[in-house]
This record gives C-alpha cells, sequence and structure tokens, in this order.
C-alpha cells in the first residue's frame, strides 16, 4: 500500500498542539513522529511514496458534520444536495466524515427507512458516511426494530418534538423510545421545540396577514425551544437514556442543558454555524422574500437578545459540546418559493456543510474559542459522541487516515460566484470572509482536496458502522 | 542516545485509547506508531536498545502532583518528606512530576523565598519539579516582584484567605495581586476558607473544652469554605484573573466554582484523595488523638452531607478539572502529638503523594470516572493548568519520556508495613486495597521503578520552567 | 338587622394580631373596635342583640378553600359529598367559603357546563360557593364563551395536561387558553402533570403486574410534575397569562414556581393538607388495598426525598402561596373498590374540606408557620388571588361577617368515629389530634357552628361572584 | 381625651382597600368603622372633637423611615439635619416615625453611644423615633452590652463591611455578634460592601488622576456588593442570626437575597429611593463637582446594567422588602465640597427622609407596584421588621393614630424653592413631579401637617422602645 508522510506541520488537537509528522500507510495513520526525516536512521521523506509539505500549517483531524440531510424529502420537495454533491461540497470544506439521518416516516418499518437511505448513499459518496435513525413512528414494532440498530452500525436516533401529524413524537412515546434508549445504550437525539404550541401560534400569524419569513422567527419563540429542552432533559432524567439536543439557537435552551450537565446527567448540545453568525433581523427580517434563505428550525434568533455571544460562551464552556450543520440546503427557485405568502409553506433547512471547518476556525481568529477548541468541536468531540473516535476525529497510529492541512495564513472568500460547490443556488454567508484556507484533505489516506482541486471520486466514500457513545459521564 | 521501545500496550490519553507502541529516544518521545515490529521495513525491537513489553496494560503520561509542601516549615515544625524522600515516594506511586510551593513569608522578599526552595530541591529529587510562588506578604515590592516570575518558569502564585497573622492576605491584599494576575497572565492559586471567622470559632471551641481532632473540623465548617470561594470568585471577576481554588472539599463550593464556569469565567477547581474517600465521622473522628492524622485543611467533611459524591460527580462533569494530593506529612510522633489537648496546634497535612494514582484508578474501577477522564485529571489537565503541557501530561513526539505502565490486573495493598515510602510514621490510607498497580515508570526515558524496584536516583529529577497557563478559556 | 359582637379576642389578620372586638350587623362586619364595651359613651355590650365572649381564642376570616369538587362525576362515579354534605362538613372545619369547579366537559359548552353546577349547587350549600370552570374542551367557541366568564362571576378557569382523552389541552390548546387568560385578566389554573407520559407509564406497571395502589404514586413521578409546571410556566411567559398551579406536590415543582416568581412572573402555587402530612409510603403504600384511601393526583411523594420539609419551607417563604384541599372524596366502599386489581382504575381524591383549618394550625403549633401566616394561606390569599377580597378573607367594616373563633387552648381528634361530617366512609387523617379547636362559625353573621353543635341550614350559603384576582404583581 | 373622625376614605393596608372610617380616641385608634355617620345609633360625626374629612383620599398608617443618620459626625463634618429640622422634614412627607442610628465608635462603650443619641433626640423631634445601635467595636464588652439592647427598646444593630479603620468589623468580629443576634434575637443589619477591596481601588484611581465625585461609584463596583452580601449570608447562615441587608443597590446583591430566602433564610433587603430613581451616569456623572450632591454609599449604579428595573421588579416580588432613605444630608457648600479634587473626601449621603412617601407612591402611578405594596413596604413591614407593628404601621383599634391622608388627585413639585423642609443646600430629586399629595398628616393623634402647613412642635416626638422583629419566618 502506497505511504504518505506529511511532514512539517504542527498536529493539533484537541487539548494542545506539536510539531509533529504524521505517516500514513494505505488507509491509516501509521505512526506520528517527531518532526525531521530520521527514524532510527531511516530517511522516511526518501522512504515515502509520498511527501506533503504542511510547513506552517495546521495537521488536524478531518471535519465531521454529525448533522446533514442530504436529498431529504420535505414538504413536497428534496433537499437540493444529493449525497453526491453533498459529500464532494464537505470534502471541499475540510469535512471528512457526515452521519446524515435515514428516516423512517409514519407508519412505514425503520428497516425499510434504514434501508432507503443505504441505497441513496452507497456508491455515490465523496467521504464516509454515517446514518443516525429517525424514528417518526414510535410504536410496539418500532421500538422492537431500534434493538437490531446498534448491529447495524446505527447508534443513535432522533425524534421530534415539533412537526405535529409530520414527525412529532407525543411524550408517551418519547418515553417509550427513551426507556429503549437507556436500555441499548443508543443515544437519543431530539429536535426540541414545542410543536403543538408552536403551529398554533404560526397559523394565528399567517391568518392575520403576518405571513414573510421573517414571521417564521417570529412563530417560534425561545419559550418553546426552552420549555421542549427543558421537557427531553426531565423524560432522559425519568428514564435515564443519554440525551443530545440538536441544532439548539436559544440562550435559554443552553442553560437548561448547562443545569442538567451540572447536576451530572448526560444531556448534550449541538450549535450550527447560522446560530453563532446570523440573526432574525439580519437575514430572516431581509427585504422582500429574501429572507427565505434563512428559513430553518430551529430559527435564527433576534441579535438584541445576545444568542450568539452566549452561544459562543456555551462553546468555550463545553456546555454546548460541538458544531454540526443541520446541513439541509433548498433553493430559491423552485423550493424556498413555495412559500411566497405564506412563511409556513417555505421549506426549512440552510446549506452550509461546505463551509463548518471554515466558519469555526473565523471563530479562532476572532478570539471566541481556542485553536484545540475548534478540532474538539468540529472534530474529535462528534467522533467520542457518535462512537467513531479512534478510526474518526483524531490523529494516532491505526486511526483512518482523514486529515486536514489547514492553511491560517491563506484566505477564503465565501460567496455563489466564488467558493460554492454545494448544489445550492444561493450561499448563506455570501460575502464571509474567512482568514485561513482548506488546503489539502485527506479521506483514509488518499488526498481528495488539494491546492483548490478536487481529486476524489463519486464512491470514495463508505459506510460507517458506528459504535456506542465514547463520551458519556 | 538510548532508545526504547514499550511495546504491545494501550495508549490512553484524556480523549481515549489506542494500542499503540511509544519510541522513545534519548529523554523523550520520538513517535507513537502503530503496535508491531515493523515501521517502513524496520524491525523496531530489535533496532532498539531497550524493549519494555507492555501487553496488556496501559500506557500513560507519568502523573503530575501539583499541589506539594516538601519539608514545609509549619507551626514550628516541617513537612516530614524531604524533596528527596517525597518525590521517590511520587515516583513509586507513577507520579513523574511535582509542583510545589516556595514560601515568600511575611517581611520577606519574594525572590528570596523562590532562591530558599531552589536550594532545597535541587539535586535532590527523584523526578521532575516545579514551583507555584506563595505570596504570603502583598506589598509593594512583592508585587514587583511578581512581574519576574514567569521568566523563572514559575507562571503561578497562591494567596491565603486563611491563617490570619500568617499567610492570610486581606481583600485588598487579593484585589491588588489579582490585579497583577490579570496584567501577566500569572494563575492566582487561592485557599479559600474564611480564616477570621474561623480562627475566632476555633478559639471559642477550645476555650469550651472541645479539643479534640474532630472539633479541627467542626471549627471550619463548609459555609466558610463556600463563603471565600464565592469571594475570590468576584474578586477575580472584578480583576479579570484567572483562578484556581486548591482542595475543594465542599459541594457547595463546587457549586460556586460551577456558576462562575457556567458565566465564562475563567475559574477552576482542584479537589484532593482524602476529600474523595475520608470524612469527618470516620477519620477525624477516629477515637482518642488518632484523628490527627487527618488534620488538614480544608478539613474533611460530613459523610452525611454527600460531599463524596458531590466531588465525584464534578470530576465527571469537569466543574472540578483535576486531582492532587496538598501533600504535606507530619508524623503523629513528635509532630501531630504537638496539638494534644488543643487541635489548633496540630500541624495541618496529610500525606498521599504515593498513592495518588493508585486511589484515582481505583475511582475507574468503582465506576466514578473512565479511564480516559483518569488520565486527564492527574496528568493531562494539571500540564495544561499549569504551562507544561507538550512537555508533560501528554503521550506525542517531542514530550519528556514521563509514562507510567500500568497494570488493570495487578494489585495494591496500602499500609504503613506494605507499600510506604513516604517518610511518614502512619499510612492515612491504611488497608486501602487497589486493584491495579504501577509496574513501571519512566523520568525523561529513564526507568526509574519496575517491577516493585527504585532504579533512579537522587538528582534525576530538574526544575521545570512553566510558561503561562494553556487551559483558559 | 340583628346586631353582634364578639368580644374580647385577638383579632389575628395577615400582618399581626390585636386585642378587637368585632361589631356585626347584620351580614357585615360594622366595625372593628378597642376591646372593651363602651365607645364614644355607647355600651356596646348591652347594645347588641348577641354577644360572643372570644376572650383567650383568635378570631379570624373564616377559612376559604379553593378547591373542591362536590358531587363530581368521576371514572363511572361521582364524588361521595355533595354540595350539601361538603359544605356542611366545610363549616364544621371553620371555612366560609368554597370555591368549587364548574365543568366542560369534551363537545359540551362552556355555559351548559357552568349551568348544571349552578344547578346542582343552589338552594343546598351550607356556605357561600363560587366557581371556577374546568375548560375540557378548547376550540373556539369554548373560547369565545370564556369572554363572557368574568360577568358571571367566574374569574378563574383551569386546565389540565394530565387524563389524556378526558380533560387533557394539548399545548396548542393552553396557548389559546394563555391568550384569552392574558387578554381578560382570568387567571389560568393549571393541573401540571404530564399525562402522556404518566399514562403510558402506568399501563406498563399494570402489564407487569404492579397493580396497587402505591404503583399508582409511582406511576406519576416528580419529574413529570416539575417538567409540565414549568412547561405551564414557559406558556404563561410566552403568553402573559397569570398562571396558578394547583396541587404541588413535588418540591422540584416548587423550584420552578420559585425561579418564574423571582423572575416576576405571575406565578402562584398552591399545596394541600395530605402533601404536607401524608407520604407515598406510609399512606398509598398501606397494605392491601387500605393505600386506596389516598390515591389521589398529583400523588402523595416519598418521604425520603423531603417533599414535605421543602412545602413546609414554601408555605413560609411565599414560594406557595395557600392551601386548599382539592377535596375529592370517594367512599372506599363501590367506589375506591373499582381498582382493586388495577391502580389506574382507582377514583382519584381524597376528602378533607372539613379538616383544612385545624390541620393548618397544627403547623403553627409544630412551628411550621406563623399564625399570621396561617390566616393568610388559608384565607386573606385565597381571597385575594380569586378576586373576593373585601368581602371575604379579612375583618375590616363592610366584609361578610364570615368569622371564626378558634381556640388554641381546645382539641380536636380527627377520625371516622370522631370529628367527621363528611360523606365519606374513612377518615383520610385518622387518628391525628389537633392541639386546637373549632369553636364558633359565622357564615355572614349568622352562627352555623358553635359548640360542636350545627345550627345552620341548607341553602344558607349563596353564590359568589368573583372578580379578577388582587395579588398579581 | 380629643375624639377624632377621619370620614369618607379609602383605608388602605398591605392586603386591601376598604371604604371605612377611623375613629381616633387621644393618642391611638379606637374603632374602624363602615363609612357613614351612624353606629349602633349614634352619630358619630357630631360626637366627635373634629372631623377630618378624607373623600376622594387614601387613609394610610404613616410612613416609617428605618434608616436615617440625623446629625451623624461623618468625616470631620456632621449630617446637616438634626433631630428637629430632619423629623420635621419627615412628617411634612408623611413619615411619622424614623428608625435613627445611635453610635459606639471604635473604643466606646456602647451605653455610651446610646445615650449620647438619646440627648441627641430627646425633646426635639416631631415625630416618634426609635434607634438601632451601631457596633462599630465588636469586643467582649460590647458584644455583653448588646445583652441589654432589648431592654433598651433597641432590638437590631448594624454592623459594616465598609470603611476600614471606622466602622469595619472583620469576619471574626461579624461571627461574635451574628451569634449574639441568634442568640438574642436582635435583627443584625448589614452594610455589605467589601471595604477593604474598594479602599484599595478608590485609592488607586484618585493616584491615577479619577478624582471627580463619578469616580467613587466606579471604585464601589457592584461585585463588592454582591461579594460582602453573600458573605453576610453566609456568616447568618452559619450562625442562624437573622439578616437585614441595608441599602441594596445592586441587582446581583438582590439575587444573593432572593436565593437565600428561596433557602428558606431569615434574610432581609432594604432599597433607598435613590437607587429606584437616579443613576452613576445622570447623577454622580454630572458635569463638574455637581455629582458630589448623590455621592452615598452603596453607590448610585450605572443605568446600562438595569439594576433600576431589578430592584422595581425585586419590590414587586418581596425579595426586597421596603424602602428607607439612607437619609444623611450634607450641604454642598461647606460639606460635599471636602471633596473637591478627591472623591473619597465628599461626606456620604443623600437627604430625601421628606420625599419617600411621594416617590414611592409615583411607582404606584408609574405602574411599578400596586397601592397596597405601597403601603406595605413604606409602613407596615418597616413596623414588623422592627418590632413595633400593632403601635406602629396598621390601622387598627389600639394602634397609635399615626396616620397619611394622601391624596391621589393632589401634586407635588419637589425642589429646593418648592416643597424642601430639609436643612440642606441642595435637593437631590430637584424637579421631580409627583401625581399625588401629602395632604394631613397625624402623629398619636394630633394633626401635625394640613393642608400645607405645619402645626406640630419641636418635642411631639417620643422614643418608642421597640420589640423583636415581628417579620422572622
Amino acid at each position: 500500500m502506497a505511504t504518505t508522510l506529511i511532514t512539517g506541520g504542527t498536529v493539533v488537537s484537541s487539548t494542545g498542539r506539536a510539531r509533529a509528522d504524521v505517516l500514513i500507510d494505505g488507509e491509516t495513520i501509521a505512526a506520528v513522529l517527531e518532526p525531521g526525516s530520521v527514524l532510527l536512521g531511516t530517511e522516511l521523506t526518501s522512504a515515502v511514496d509520498t511527501v506533503i509539505d504542511a510547513t506552517g500549517k495546521y495537521v488536524i483531524p478531518g471535519g465531521i458534520d454529525a448533522h446533514t440531510h442530504m436529498q431529504m424529502p420535505f414538504g413536497g420537495t428534496e433537499a437540493s444536495d444529493t449525497f453526491e454533491t453533498g459529500t464532494r461540497a464537505a470534502a471541499w470544506g475540510g469535512t471528512t466524515t457526515i452521519v446524515d439521518f435515514a428516516i423512517q416516516s409514519y407508519g412505514e418499518k425503520v428497516q425499510d427507512g434504514l434501508a432507503a437511505w443505504h441505497e441513496k448513499a452507497a456508491g455515490n459518496c465523496a467521504i464516509d458516511y454515517g446514518f443516525h435513525q429517525i424514528i417518526g413512528d414510535v410504536n410496539e414494532e418500532s421500538l422492537r426494530a431500534m434493538d437490531g440498530l446498534l448491529d447495524e452500525g446505527v447508534s443513535s436516533f432522533k425524534l421530534f418534538m415539533a412537526y405535529p401529524g409530520v414527525f412529532l413524537s407525543n411524550d408517551g412515546q418519547i418515553l417509550q423510545a427513551m426507556q429503549k434508549s437507556a436500555a441499548t445504550g443508543l443515544m437519543t437525539m431530539m429536535h426540541a421545540e414545542n410543536g403543538s404550541a408552536i403551529d398554533v401560534f404560526a397559523q394565528q400569524l399567517v391568518k392575520d396577514g403576518y405571513t414573510e419569513p421573517y414571521y417564521h422567527g417570529v412563530s417560534r419563540p425561545w419559550q418553546m425551544e426552552e420549555e421542549a429542552t427543558h421537557r427531553a432533559i426531565m423524560l432522559a432524567n425519568l428514564t435515564g437514556a443519554p440525551l443530545y439536543v440538536v441544532h439548539v439557537s436559544a440562550k435559554q435552551a443552553v442553560g437548561q442543558i448547562a443545569t442538567a450537565r451540572d447536576n451530572g446527567q448526560n444531556v448534550y448540545g449541538e450549535t450550527c454555524p447560522q446560530y453563532l453568525y446570523l440573526s432574525l433581523e439580519d437575514n430572516l427580517g431581509a427585504e422582500g422574500f429574501e429572507g427565505a434563505k434563512w428559513v430553518c428550525s430551529t430559527p435564527l434568533r433576534s441579535k438584541h437578545e445576545h444568542h450568539q455571544d452566549q452561544l459562543w460562551q456555551a462553546l468555550r464552556t463545553n456546555d454546548i459540546q460541538m458544531v454540526s450543520t443541520d446541513h439541509c440546503p433548498f433553493c430559491m427557485k423552485g423550493q424556498k418559493e413555495l412559500g411566497v405568502g405564506n412563511f409556513t409553506k417555505i421549506p426549512n433547512g440552510i446549506g452550509s456543510v461546505e463551509h463548518r471547518m471554515d466558519l469555526l476556525y473565523q471563530g479562532v481568529v476572532n478570539g471566541h474559542i481556542s485553536l484545540e477548541r475548534w478540532v474538539e468541536i468540529t472534530s474529535t468531540t462528534p467522533a467520542r459522541m457518535f462512537g467513531m473516535y479512534g478510526k474518526k476525529g483524531v490523529i494516532q497510529p491505526g486511526a483512518d487516515a482523514d486529515i486536514l492541512v489547514y492553511d491560517p495564513n491563506g484566505h477564503t472568500s465565501i460567496g455563489y460566484e466564488k467558493t460554492h460547490h454545494m448544489n445550492l443556488d444561493y450561499s448563506a454567508y455570501e460575502g464571509y470572509e474567512i482568514d485561513g484556507h482548506v488546503d489539502t484533505v485527506l479521506s483514509r489516506g488518499k488526498v481528495v482536496v488539494d491546492d483548490n482541486q478536487y481529486l476524489g471520486a463519486k464512491g470514495d466514500g463508505r459506510f460507517i458502522k458506528r459504535g456506542l457513545s465514547q463520551y458519556l459521564i
């Protein structure tokens, strides 16, 4: 098998950084070594097939985006990125693993949902991928089916407290699924918004003529996220289930998570770049129908309430453990447009799988987080949280050679006409400038992106069988 | 330089574990490699000078005990372990670095205090050592002297809110020292007990005839630790100083630290094995004068108040970040005896530098913490907290080869007649049984303990110049 | 009209006590005067028709029990006290006002429910009575009907988060009802338990053979009360509705209420004597089917979790504002028996309308609350909370002469064979001894109980048209 | 003795209001009666000596200002109001009782301090007055002297955590005084600011050239009030002493008090009108030396931090129980001027004894508090808190006829040239307009203010022997 040496760089882990070389043998990392070309008398640079010069650059484990929705059906349309286009865009952005959501819809079998998603993804992905399982219909049969998920390499499932009549599980159903979670060790993931109240509120707004995208945000107030977060925490407390709250956007929800964690409960939270950078007023409130670009749930929050500051702080204090994208792109044309005149009809989602590593690195530049914390929240913790650590999320012998060489002296301009490889007819971060650059990306030892060129191929990516969470306390 | 290969073991870091070999070249780690004997065609086992078989064992960074007091003067006597005996005992227990406290006493110059401690330690230590600086007299001169500490490799200083007339700094003094801390980056360490109230209370108890060791605990109630902890936090909040609270024993003090951390403040807490295992009733309350063995400050807390459970939980939730010993041994004979008939005269301190790694490993066995967390709280975080990470606290290329090979199938019986190398005429943990064993200990590449034999020498240890904390958020 | 003078007693209000005489003219209080028989030269004792000697006794406003369910249909049977028997028992116990619950059942009109309850009560009551309105079916029609409630003298309505399929309102319905509450000023009352989860849990228990009354308590854990309490608070926060949580039994629910109140929200909590005195283990866990006597919801809590202490404390700190009974008696024979072999079939309820004043007075004797607080939580606050103050809940000119003369030197033995006037075939407080005695009870100037004799008549009591809450902050 | 009837008004208590007449016989209230002129056939208006028509007005218990400093020595000068001028101004403003502070200075005897204050006040006061005792030197002798205070009618004492070298008690002293408080029932009052840190900070500011009045506020940051408040709470928790924190100005200190109260501790807080209306920026920061007018401690807080909103809210939620003035006036000329060029030399204090009732009534008009709460926080609670209830703070038979007839249709313009009777050469509330007016003031039955005329006389006021607090939970 081919050997590669990444030399001269600074290897950054979640706890620190070191000048070190990384030796790759085939698909995995063979050694991490003192910089320089000699090991016990062997000139390594001449002994390997390929040498990558990482001088002045950071060498970090490839990004792991634990929350994506490629080609997901939603409201009569489908997320515009396929597994092919979406994972390729991910690779462009330094992300080497995604965990997408297989869906069991109401009335379906869990196994069938999972099989359908395997079919969509197999042979199409640019990078490795895993699945969480959405349980859209908690019943005796689906509860039994959950017993088999771990053997399938699916160690986590997601429930919804939002979207009544579509995905919403009532509290009795959540109780049962969490009992299963506690018994099997599967991680319970939760979309925590009070959908019952929100839907009534949204209908009132539409009825009263408040139909613009802005009112999508108004219809989903922080109280309804905080409430559902607390409710999920209490059901987890009762059952003993580990709980992972997805796309946390309200500081008050962070507060609920922090309190549960202080009490020793296995409760975790994820936020997304959109909640760290975008706002109700500046984005959802953009003129005309423009705001539709940023319709997602949980919604963007008011900048006057200081949610962003609190989310960055929670990333520092580990009250929020990681950042995923909730990548779920819909084009303005033909998709977002479905909601002209009625915000409740706008497909929910933002596409950013390509920009997560850059946007978070900018958080380092801006002084929000440390370089080590960047690695932790984008790769190491996602790997540990979802049972992939050892293969993913770390640069150590035996791990998959998923590696990102990132240049802190480079620059990246985000924009539809610039760096944009997602199948999406706009950029949610148009005009954002990043003081760094994704230089080289290796996926299991293969260079897939280098020097602004895509060198990978459809089908490079393989399904990852994940184990139980390695992050529980 | 001599080369060593530790082979066949499981390398454990603070985030996970991996089967890996460790190659040592002289005093530092040269590489971490996939297990097996061949790297790019080289048979490593035959290429190195020494092979250590770690099959079935954990290979972890050597323990770092960030809180010891070797041969410290106290109440007319001196801690019974010298730097020689104390550091040797530490090595026996798998600890390869200590950070001791140089003392500026009232009326002294800071530089003189530091110099005196250098003199005590130089050439006598079995393992590497650093110094924190106790500032016992905050005044214009000592404040100026603090500007030079970092250049001396002393990146932290300690103040006392206890011991009026000896070490106590009043709040105006603390304010000034913390302003210095904020300006220089030096970590403020704090003994957080309200000494003014405690001393009055203690004198009342003695006057009323409550003179036994048990009343040492009674005289220092949790309210006075919680209070001082909160006061230190508020002074740190005001000045912007990073704050590290030593020997936290009360759950309510943990609560204050957790709250400050939730608010994003750089506040940290250390606890010690005695607070995790021993109690007011069972130990301080032992018959006759026996309880004197466990007189230390902060004191052992009541087992009826569930402090131990909360401290273990805080170690899991990272509300407490690390465990040191506050090693400060005094023999019963001739030392502790000074306090017969008056608990206030008993020298304060417990000796346990030898047992920290074992006692905390037992926490893994008992299900209190994970294996990774064991490594984190005993080595990785201490290194980061006090500016040594990279050289210490991690197994990675370039790091000092301070390594502990720990056997989870071994066994250790603690007791004065058994494993006891401290210069102390009793064991504070007599009869404790540990389901693991310190097998081999390397200090900067040299095997100093192996197979229950001490192979090191006086003077092996060198002074470590530390940098600023690498743990700030 | 007849005049009465209550002389020689100590008038106790919620803020203090004073030696004073009370002059009654017909149905209302005409004056409160300095003790003694002369006012501006008039000999009062000789000028009035009746003199009641209250020397050595407390003269307080008659008790107000704001939560009763007379002859309420439940689970195929009906609460065993009629308005006639129940209000007479109330009078025996020093309670001169009840507020009962008119029910709008699913599919019914609100007006019809209210009318039905008027019919049950009219002409039958021994003391004055008001109605809260249960809204069992929130829909457009019932929401409109709520606009008329205040004109009917019904200034509060109750929703249920428990009892799916019977009374439960989902969160969207609660949102709408609370919007109405905020708009009209009607007080929202809430049964705060997560019925969806509880019912699943209860069915699991029964299926697994846990059918005894004890498991009624197990099936309704504190987490499900705390959760629903928080959810109600957040919906109230969102809508601006004032919220009154009925029958709080879990200390954690108290915590949620306290937090909301600290934040300035108009949130209130009521507890009941059963939660202050009885427990899961000692009562629900009684041998055989005996525990059925104490099946009520929220359930009795575990004595090992210190809920009682916290509830008494909350009564002191005003985190809980008042005590009602939730009087809803079912006889063991023919009623509670319905649940032999299946605790979910046991009618929920305890009868104690007769004993509330005594049981709470015992709280004064036992040092839990002050004498003034006794008056406040049993009479003054209920009157203010539910818009009756001025007529009820206070001894002042113009108020209804609803007065209790209570003897602190008397004694009351509670028991089925002793003081028991409720239509209930057992006493929930059998064997309780009270260090005080209800001596004389006046309802609108008429002596209805005196010297252990009932002097009132069916129909003495009249409907009270209540106004908006006088307790909002 | 002369009789008076106040007729036609609305009597307001802390729990509600009622149309009622008040009959006064000599110095005390004889009866509260239904409005109208006939009682048992007697025409009251013709039977009494004096009739006061209160039609359309509020009849409330006279104001009690529990925190004043008449002619108090401070920093080489003396508060500019004597007991004569200050109490007369109080009467003008509807306040009929003050509690002033007798001072034991360092090295003095408690008894001597108290005697000195008796001498200053006796025969000079316009209204009744009591004393708290400042303990400026906690030692064995003063602790013994505290045992005699209650017999002297002094049921409360005050300690300082500020003013090192003048009044500051260290924590050991506070501990002892609080032990005495717990043993005797005397209320501990606390000036809660960390004087040790503040004084260092203030000296640094002056040294660095920040000498204007504004920096008085900067030198006493909220952290130092919050800290001291928490410290006092913990010492009270340890000793069991009831604690009353004076002049609370920081919302964070309110938070500490609220937490302690939620935990069931007997902790209380007072705020003052200046913290509800004035701010660091608008007042202390006034141009030139003008800000000196508002130099007081605790200081005015920043309006950008929302302390005022939180204080009003705390008054609603009863996290703060009452409002006093901390009346301590110093003229600009000759007094405040002492601090030109050095804010630390400005005498600390604001004069507002005359305006408290008006300023708080404006809080009713502005919707901050209810009418009932106005009465509670200005009169009823002060009376209960400090052991005067029954005689003061309530309109009921037997109480002193200290009554304020307040006209909600009147108007008051505050200003030095307008309504200003304090001996102070400026008004701290110049230009404030009040939508109400003090019409008639009775002190023990004597009309002392009526129709903007002062009818009282020097020496009308008598010393009040107070009992233990009637407000403890």
